[in-house]
């Protein structure tokens, strides 16, 4: 139940042996255990769980319906990964905003309005390749229809995956009573970057979000013996996905934009056949939407063509919970952030959101070497309980 | 039973409804239904089934063990396939053997020696990554400790895989008794290029196989977030891996050699990360070792380092037995192929072995698109029928 103790329950859960990484994908074996888990925290809490339709967890401290208009403050972040990903991206919002909680109660403190811990669903989209796929159900964002039909590595649908973790197909879509409750959302998260490494701070306030998106590459060719078909004969796809590997690395550069080819598939992916296909996806992402937009095209005229398969605009973040956030902590660093986040999505919907993150020393992230000091963790902790005790406090005159 | 039955039967087994090519892969379920099947086409014919030490499948007509010191006539291919392979390249060899034993029973042909059709298992080691793996276990190329431990995809070994097809550990290793009784192999093959298209004949007699080897390149890097890592703090195993694409077709083209990047994985393979390694195999083939050697070279310099898995000498098939089925054809075409076959290993270890290759109009092959005309198979089967009555036929004086 302590900060610790929280740590080393969730240390093994889906984390392989091989990479050290943890492997925790949507709707499998192991995102059960975690929801169990984290159920099990809001009940020695004493804190009211809901799942809402998409299938996110929140546990309330506080009956949410209880007053008419009153909108409750809510954190947390995911305990899904990337495959595998680090210890510290989504549980760390998850356990502190559980430790905060813990804090405040110990410090007598009593909330003037509803506070819940959420566990948003689904944020990495390992599985089946949409990001924040649960905050994106939960406000309409994401199609029900189109998310059902998702298909992972193994030819399964969303659909069936959620049947398999006894979840009815009818339950998802947008939840707008569930969302009706947010009066505001703070994501505590480690930092993916080393933007704080060099402020001496231990936690910052974000200010926005890159505008970013996927885009998927489908580069033709034709199916054929490597050893007996001529090189003037080829049409050979992996010649173009060398051109757009390096086409993405120089016009990001040349942009001011990060872009990143790092999902590949070869069919039929034989040492001894020239690939009749060869899809690759391009991830991009930059300060300005035009620089991403020019990323794209150059790489998209590289493959002959790029699909979009998602798109999120700039995300700037509520300027006077900001202003709260920054009143209450002082002095704190102001970083933006290449990364996708639930918050970004809440924020999209209209939801006054913010985001505390915390230093990460070597800036890695999605890779099992991610990691943050422990004094650091503590730091954050120390941050959301006062953020909470603000917004949760006594109304200010 | 007939030509066309045969491949009426097969047409089916391991077939992908998605590609249209076959997955047929060494001791699987797949393997199993195309073994029980040429079991059964020795039966009906009255052939004697000998399975060797390794897997190989020998239908033998007449009695090898008979007279001593006198070696049998044997025909055939295989049955394996690279995935989404074709359906003639081995079905096609061993297809046309019965066709032929068939066709010269009817002839009222009586052998003068031993004759057998040989199905040789895993030959295009799409499996376990090493190509003619029975023929390379039957002669003793291929160790059989470090064959049991080869691992497929799905982390299974051989031994587990030979095992689950009922097949003892200790069975496995080099079988001199199964080929001391080979005076002569035979394979008639698809031809895997277009040097036949031009002649306008449809069935050439092979000279040699171009030496030829695979090797892996390790690309190492760091995995890390593809939003919020700067591109200068990136390492990137992805443009090693564009950098190895390129310089494997320039100097393949430079040295008139032919190269081929097929098979590449990416860990974790996220859109949204960054790979922490990249594995690619190089396949590399040629008129000349040191043209061979200087691709493999240059490729090796630009993934920093590439490790040798197979190698295999240039083969001239035994010149006297080429001359008598020159003689025997008349007038046919001579053609070198970059291609290694199961004819190729055992002419290493000394068989006398000839080739035979039936016409490809597109030169398309390792695909569902890979084709011979029926006429041109037919032609095969009668050539292949010519070629055992002169080897097995009464002794010239």
């Amino acid at each position: 139940m302590s900060f610790d103790s929280m740590w080393a329950a969730l240390e093994l859960v889906g984390r392989n042996s091989e990479s050290g990484g943890y492997r925790r994908y949507a709707w499998t074996k192991e995102d059960a255990t975690l929801r169990e888990w984290f159920a099990g925290e809001a009940a020695v809490r004493g804190l009211d769980l809901v799942e809402d339709r998409v299938g996110n967890q929140w546990a309330w401290w506080g009956d949410p319906d209880a007053v008419a208009g009153q909108k409750g403050v809510v954190v947390g972040s995911h305990l899904d990964s990337v495959p595998d990903g680090g210890a510290f991206d989504g549980p760390l919002g998850v356990i502190s905003a559980f430790a905060a909680v813990d804090a405040l109660r110990a410090a007598g403190f009593v909330p003037n309005r509803p506070v819940a811990v959420v566990n948003f669903g689904d944020e990495e989209g390992a599985r089946f390749g949409v990001a924040c796929g649960g905050s994106r159900l939960l406000t309409g964002a994401l199609d029900a229809n189109r998310a059902l039909n998702l298909i992972d590595g193994d030819g399964v649908s969303m659909a069936e995956a959620r049947a398999m973790a006894g979840r009815r197909k009818d339950q998802i879509g947008p939840d707008p009573e569930a969302l009706r409750r947010v009066g505001a959302f703070v994501e505590l998260h480690i930092e993916q970057g080393r933007g704080l490494v060099h402020t001496g701070q231990a936690v910052a306030v974000a200010s926005s979000i890159w505008p970013h998106g996927r885009w998927r590459l489908d580069l033709e060719g034709e199916a054929n013996h490597a050893g007996t078909t001529r090189l003037d004969d080829r049409r050979d796809p992996m010649l173009a996905l060398a051109d757009v590997v390096t086409t993405a690395r120089h016009s990001a550069h040349r942009h001011g934009c990060v872009a990143t080819i790092g999902k590949v598939t070869l069919t039929p992916n034989a040492v001894n056949a020239i690939p009749s296909r060869v899809t690759a996806w391009l991830d991009a992402r930059g300060p300005d939407e035009a620089g991403v937009r020019a990323v794209v095209s150059d790489v998209s005229a590289a493959g002959g063509g790029a699909i979009e398969e998602s798109w999120t605009n700039s995300t700037a973040f509520d300027a006077s919970l900001r202003e709260r956030l920054e009143s209450v902590l002082g002095g704190v660093p102001i970083l933006a952030t290449g990364a996708g986040h639930d918050a970004g999505i809440l924020s999209a919907a209209g939801v006054p959101t913010a985001m505390l993150f915390v230093r990460n020393p070597t800036g890695v992230s999605h890779s099992p070497a991610e990691h943050a000091e422990r004094d650091d963790c503590l730091a954050g902790v120390d941050a959301l309980s006062k953020v909470i005790a603000e917004l949760a406090g006594p109304d200010r005159p």
